[in-house]
């Protein structure tokens, strides 16, 4: 009989996985298991399809099971959920939603990608319907369907994270009264206060009622109660950041770590023999602070999928891991960061100083350009680059994406001058503005130029 | 008496020595000679003076000598020609450019940043007044003149290089009839012939007549001669590139090499003691093919004119060199590559696979998503990135910012797929178009994954 690969969750790192694995092993029989309604499918588009920028569900979906089917020889099955491992008798109990039946399926190969869900704290009250995260299709359908009905007149978004930003805007653009309350000095925790307070004011500008300093402490009958007081609701957004879903693996004795999310190697291998896990279930090695973290991101998931489906598959393949690399859109500003920010470095012992840029997306005189503050930290005494964060308009995110090859690299901020980057006056200014904030980190540093 | 610094030309890579040395020693008596009428100014945004998109020639001047003199008390004197140097003696003599005399001034360092001029092959009739060059400010004001005239109703541009394309876009601007004439099978020889088609298919749509595989055998009556048969024009535009003005240099008995540039080391110093050269008549050494190479880009004469100065003042700094990077924008697309391109790579015996990718700006399902290309070029055996080509509309030219860094750091295609780039469906599709590239490269190299 024919080996069996059982994959526990059909979204990226799941199915990426299942496709890697067959083809390294055209014997292998490929059963996926996903509790929802959709395989494969990009998550991060929730925001913009519940904003009405992307018009239909179906342009979220890759690929149906139907594809994975025909293309690969998989067997994915939708409305299943598995409540189960027995990792001694090799085998997975599986329910059929909606068949009020269930299943054992033997395995011997598993591979755990279920993923990680919107963190709900302890709070009186946080249980009610109207208090909803954001993170499959079906929440995405059902915020819609919401939308739809003109149940969300007033929506508060709890937590400034990327997701709770990316939902405040996509309510703004259905004509919500939308009130985002973050308990830090700012959105987004990895920035520094003056990135932060542009998102502020970008937020601000664009109709986002933001109350920074603000702790929620629960929730009534349509009303969240804060520290700044009460606020009236039709729907809560929890934008808190997410939690590893990684209970059945715990369940079955797979060891798990940071943040609760299962251990893996640079495999992809949990602590069971032929039992692999990848994606928001699992942890990561970050390459700057030299630590295992849980980073749930589809980068990530889509990475370390493909990584775990070549060795499944037979193959060697390995994750080097990450720098901590993320971007989001507020409105047209593009807010990126990389790296370790200050308290990060300062937790794990790295004594960092930070440059600073204010320069223009285009050269200044060039019509276009726009505001770019820019900020790199760098290791004193070294000069190596510890981390870094951009926010303007004018497309600037991706520039951070140089900034994470010189930190995956190495790179010391005078490297960073020395760079042989592209410039136009019609898209970028003479000196790009990672090179000037390396330029003001070298200053600070009393570093020679090279 | 104080020690004297001499520099010859006063725009990005003179200029920058000479605030630079004065930085290192205050005590330094600094006197700077331009022949022109501008110092330190924005060559690279002339074509968008000329096109209109910037408004006035003064936008483009970044400082004036009245600012040099005041806030870095440096003798910048325009209208001032240098017409020979006497390294025995060491004195230069300089011409005053209207006033009709002749000075001789000592100098204990001097710095040769004498810039490069447009190239003018020797061809019938080409010295004609009509035929232009596109190099300094005072380029631009002639051709601003023409343009206020109404006397470029029919221009030719002969090559199709950075440049040539940039004023061949400025002129449809001013509702002249453009004409491209490029000798090769595409413009820009830097790239793939894919990518080249594209900006063919680019220029047509914007309204330049494009031919190819046409060589230019000279000028008559406001008449173009060409292997593809005569061409009317008010005005030619030589976009041919430059050749280094290193004859003043040359004449004094400082060695020249590659292309005729000046001859320096990583401290920009040259053959003779005490003298320094940076910027578009200098040579520069290129990372990748390990040999000197002649490279006039706004980038280089920055970064070299910095280390210069900082040497001429004392300190210790040195130029690593390049990867070559460059990058234009035409109209709404731009093009961009790094690292060598495979006909280079095979003159320095570098054999080279290339994985393609046809992907998009943002995610696919994203509005404002617009169609990419890319290319990366991988060495045979070790997979490591050799060079990058990219194009597309939606600000993506500056994606091969992530190579450059790539190919400087020496990474394998392998690397590059693994690196944390950013990743937002509003901003870029899940795999950034270089990854995509660089995955393909990895299939078509039969590599592992990692």
């Amino acid at each position: 009989m024919a080996e069996r690969l059982v994959v526990i969750g059909g979204d990226a790192a799941g199915m990426t996985a299942a496709t890697n694995a067959r083809r390294g092993r055209s014997d292998l029989d490929i059963v996926v298991f996903e509790k929802g309604r959709y395989t494969s499918y990009s998550a991060c588009g929730i925001p913009y399809l519940v904003g009405g920028a992307v018009e239909s569900l179906d342009d979220l979906v890759v690929r149906t099971p139907q594809e994975f089917r025909d293309k690969h020889r998989i067997d994915a099955r939708i409305d299943h959920e598995v409540m189960g491992v027995d990792l001694d008798r090799r085998t997975v109990e599986v329910r059929a939603i909606g068949q009020g039946r269930t299943i054992t399926m033997g395995f011997d190969l598993l591979h755990i990608a279920t993923g990680a869900s919107p963190t709900r704290p302890d709070l009186p009250g946080i249980d009610a319907p109207w208090i909803r995260g954001v993170q499959t299709l079906t929440d995405a359908a059902d915020l819609l369907e919401r939308v739809e009905r003109g149940d969300c007149g007033r929506v508060v978004v709890v937590g400034g994270g990327y997701v709770g930003l990316e939902m405040a805007e996509a309510f703004v653009d259905r004509k919500a009264d939308v009130t985002l309350v973050e308990r830090g000095r700012h959105p987004l925790g990895g920035v520094e206060s003056e990135i932060g307070g542009r998102i502020v004011e970008v937020l601000r500008g664009y109709g986002v009622e933001t109350h920074c300093g603000v702790e929620v402490t629960g929730f009534g009958d349509h009303v969240v109660h804060s520290s700044g007081g009460d606020l009236e609701a039709d729907l809560v957004i929890l934008g808190l950041g997410v939690t590893p879903n990684s209970a059945l693996a715990a369940d079955a004795g797979i060891a798990t770590g940071v943040r609760g999310a299962i251990t893996v190697d640079h495999r992809q291998r949990t602590s069971v023999d032929g039992v692999y896990s990848a994606g928001d279930c699992a942890d990561t090695f970050h390459l700057v602070s030299r630590e295992r973290v849980h980073i749930a991101l589809g980068t990530v998931a889509n990475k370390s999928g493909v990584v775990a489906g070549v060795n499944l598959g037979g193959g060697y393949a390995t994750f080097p891991g990450v720098v901590g690399t993320a971007v989001t859109r507020v409105c047209e500003v593009e807010v990126a960061r990389t790296g370790l920010d200050v308290g990060q470095a300062r937790a794990v012992g790295i004594e960092v100083v930070v440059g600073t840029s204010n320069t223009t997306s285009r050269a200044g005189y060039f019509p276009g350009a726009e505001p770019v503050l820019c900020k790199v930290l760098a290791e004193r005494g070294t000069g190596r680059v510890i981390g870094a964060q951009i926010v303007g308009a004018d497309r600037v995110g991706k520039r951070i994406d140089t900034m994470a090859t010189a930190i995956t690299a190495g790179m010391r901020v005078a490297d960073v001058v020395n760079l042989d980057l592209a410039y136009a006056p019609s898209i970028t200014p003479m000196w790009d503005p990672v090179q000037s904030a390396s330029r003001d980190a070298l200053r600070r540093l009393d570093l020679p130029w090279a």
